[in-house]
């Protein structure tokens, strides 16, 4: 049986995705595992069945043979642990590919979230010019470290990892703004992800679905 | 051989054990392994020797055996695996405390750490004042949900995992600021964490290290 994920029915950024449906579909689509999409519109995601899969009213979602899963590191975890193709085989290069997954998820992302929240939350407050650099330089914090250790290998710990894809992801959201201008590797290895045709082939079916519901 | 994590030498919590350390001493008590601390100052966590380690200068890191691990949840997550007593052995129940480890990191921590910083880098800010309810609205964006999930029962998924042990380190940032308060089945769920011996030690060796450094 294949397991189902959760999306949004009309993707807030309109197809680009960067909702975290796309990492799900990623890591399916990078061990060859079909699977099937249930959608949810707002509304939805707030109502007592998707708040039993989801106590935080989110996508995505993972079902499969009575499990119900939570949260997008878990469920990309999940998905590696049970298929070849997303961590190595040798036990401490696959604690340090797991590590890459907490470090995008834990160490990067947070400061990205809080510059997205200035810009779509906060855009017309009195203070957002004032503020903006300050919350600019906390992405930097982690945007040097990180392009320093990536140096010039295609990905953080050998072959491409659960840990390169939840990482790819979370610095695509940064392209619009050119933070990542300044770090023409950490550019390249979001272009790298973005090449693969597992990507490819995500990116194009959560794109159908923002298209389905516009022309609809 | 007994891993090795590192600390900060001189904690700037001053001992409040809200330094990451504390969730994987806390994890190493839970299952009784015990371990060895290197110390570090500001300075040496952005040393070579220690960006070798953890390439964004932080701690804690854990060494084992050829193993340098970083990120506390990978690290909690690792302990997890290969000992008995933070993670269940039915494989559906383990993936979902897995789950409530990424959903401490990754949804209930991230403005929990923004409304850190909006307290101790922004607060002479003229801003300050006027957008400290925004944040704080995100805050109980995720306590609100997390409460009602929690609801009556002592732990979020029948005993007590790794989940809970992030979760309960998570909210414990929030106690001075009262934002508990209106969520008592959270401020209890806190307290039971704390109450827990394992908890108990780690925080004493953590307090030791502090008082330590500020008697010399």
């Amino acid at each position: 049986m294949s397991p189902t994920i959760t999306a949004f029915a009309v993707s807030p950024d309109r197809g680009q995705g960067l909702a975290r449906d796309m990492r799900v579909r990623w890591a399916l689509e990078e061990v060859g595992q079909p699977y099937d999409v249930r959608l949810l519109s707002f509304a939805e995601m707030k109502e007592p069945a998707h708040l039993a899969r989801h106590p935080f009213g989110q996508i995505p979602t993972y079902e499969e043979d009575g499990l119900v899963l939570f949260e997008t590191g878990a469920i990309v975890l999940h998905i590696a642990e049970r298929h070849a193709g997303l961590l190595p085989e040798e036990a401490n290069e696959r604690a340090r590919a797991i590590g890459w997954m907490f470090a995008a998820l834990s160490t990067v992302e947070p400061p990205i979230l809080e510059f997205a929240n200035a810009m779509l939350l906060e855009t017309l407050k009195p203070w957002s010019k004032e503020r903006l650099p300050l919350v600019m330089d906390r992405v930097h914090a982690r945007l040097k470290p990180l392009s320093a250790r990536l140096g010039g290998a295609d990905w953080l710990e050998g072959a491409f990892s659960a840990g390169d894809l939840m990482m790819v992801h979370t610095l695509q959201r940064l392209k619009p703004s050119g933070l990542l201008d300044g770090y023409p590797n950490l550019s390249a290895y979001v272009a790298r992800g973005e090449a693969r045709a597992p990507f490819k082939r995500a990116f194009a079916a959560q794109l159908d679905v923002f298209n389905a519901s516009s022309a609809s």
